[in-house]
């Protein structure tokens, strides 16, 4: 059986369609027929290889939503022609200590959708069958993608922190997985602060559920939210003044941290005479996935998009790239 | 009333006799007829004016044992005789939603023992009654001065942190702090890991809990020791090699510093991908210092200490400040 997908043969190149013999299905794994897949800011990264660990030809695409096409003879809970959403991780051992214990995100010896393998800029993709999460049946499958990376990583902070609907928390970076951390934390009952530096954004901002818009640019406004926040969530990938951040948390706060920023410099007095914490986390484990979704169908959560036919993949690498995208782009399979 | 007691004229200086005049009891106030008082580092550090907020002369101390002496006339929970020890922490507002849910100890408002008053180093104290503690009738009263700085530190992290009996547990430094947190996480059911620069202190840091000890000079050892432990508490307040501190923890795993280190150099990285937090805390609620009492008194914990009279104060400093402590000094009131 040949997949059909869009691959760059180096790093940084540009993608080209590229067929792939995909052999015979695993006992436990599901194959999906992609009709949606979103773009995330890591396959960018994974594109450039800044993280050193991209092997070419490579796929991208982790935010994936389709049909199940086949299921290996082990699956006994999912039916062909079921839509399902499969996002950043494809594999794990399901027997260490992080596994047994609901964090198969964690586990060390799994396997992710587009590390050393391929990915869903594709017209099929496949997974061990505990990663592939059917799609709630009050949702709509074209904007569902983005909820299986970015949304899970933004929804399992609220979960691991142990936010509450009486808390204050600020949302840094306004953008793919900002936006749905704004719509999660408004239905959860907090009061919410989107932090940006594009003053253009808080109207939009406030739409998705912020009640304050604070634009990080203005050092003064920043500075004098001191003591402020029990939860500061992270969005962005670059280099902060932490102390800044920190200092805007109440006694006890937590700054969470969700994206591959590099190194951090932060004042160890602040966090010990504070009570305060800097974590952060990758995604999220299946159980907190299928709340996830529950949740997202409950309150009428969808991420925010624009499509792109996936035969136009350069052109929307590059948007992102730009940073234009509002909020996350999906492709859309047009193979055939 | 005059208060006979030792202090600095200035940064750094010796400690000399002084009395001071103390007026009138505040309606909400005990006095203590100090027998015992430990010294902490940070005795040191605010005789050096090492944080910048140090006020002379300086009176230092705030590991205090003694008997009630006066009370209040709000007072009615403690009795004139009654053993009471008081730490870091005077007074707090008792109003601010820090106070009103537990975390007196993160009340800014709150006044310290030694800043901007007069400490220990003395023959009598006065505080805020609710931060008098009843010593439990088993425990000993020459021993139990350092539980009410040193012991609260580290015992606190282990409720924050919610540190469990199945757990793994490092303690970093095994000096005043860390010779009480190996015997708490011991009580605690934990399996404890010393970390020590020292080699010579193994055999004793086995005898108060340690199930494993590991020298830290030795990089190797260090490095080998990743994904291994729930939460590394740092008891010491040097610059470290944060990174490779990190990598020790299980993922999900919890570094928590409780020393005054300077400003930290981390991986972000590792936080995300590990969903590891580094955190800190400053001493503890009054509700978690009755708690460790009760444990104390119950598993018959108590500081290792070397006693000096209080005439002998300088001494003591100095033994302290050479690291040659082993592992807390008390100093006992022989003033008459």
């Amino acid at each position: 059986m040949k997949t059909r997908a869009y691959a760059a043969s180096e790093a940084g190149g540009k993608l080209e369609p590229f067929d792939y013999e995909t052999g015979q299905l695993k006992h436990d794994e599901v194959e999906i027929d992609i009709e949606y897949c979103g773009i995330c800011y890591s396959d960018l990264s994974m594109l450039g290889n800044d993280w050193g660990i991209t092997k070419y030809p490579f796929v991208p695409g982790h935010e994936i939503i389709g049909k199940i096409s086949e299921v290996g003879n082990e699956v006994k809970h999912l039916k062909i022609g079921q839509y399902v959403g499969l996002g950043w991780r494809a594999r794990s051992c399901l027997i260490c200590d992080q596994c047994l214990n609901g964090y198969h995100n964690r586990c060390v010896k799994g396997e992710d959708v587009i590390v050393h393998r391929h990915g869903g800029f594709a017209d099929k993709v496949r997974c061990q069958s505990v990663w592939a999460f059917p799609i709630p049946d009050n949702m709509d499958v074209k904007t569902a993608g983005p909820l299986f990376c970015g949304g899970i990583t933004v929804f399992n902070p609220i979960i691991q922190n142990n936010v509450r609907p009486t808390d204050r928390v600020a949302v840094v970076g306004i953008g793919g997985l900002g936006h749905i951390a704004l719509q999660f934390l408004h239905a959860w009952g907090c009061e919410v602060t989107a932090f940006s530096t594009n003053p253009d954004k808080e109207k939009e901002a406030r739409e998705l559920g912020a009640d304050q818009f604070l634009n990080t640019l203005d050092t003064n406004a920043l500075r004098s939210s001191a003591n402020k926040f029990d939860m500061v969530l992270v969005t962005i990938n670059q280099d902060l003044d932490w102390d800044t951040y920190i200092n805007t948390l109440k006694p006890g706060g937590k700054l969470h941290i969700v994206g591959a920023a590099p190194p951090m410099k932060a004042n160890v007095f602040a966090l010990v005479s504070g009570e305060k914490s800097i974590g952060g986390s990758p995604i999220g484990g299946p159980g907190v996935i299928k709340m996830m979704l529950d949740f997202c169908s409950r309150h009428r959560i969808a991420p925010v998009i624009e499509q792109f036919p996936l035969s136009k993949v350069n052109d929307a690498m590059n948007h992102l790239k730009e940073g234009k995208a509002r909020y996350r782009i999906v492709l859309t399979n047009d193979f055939k």
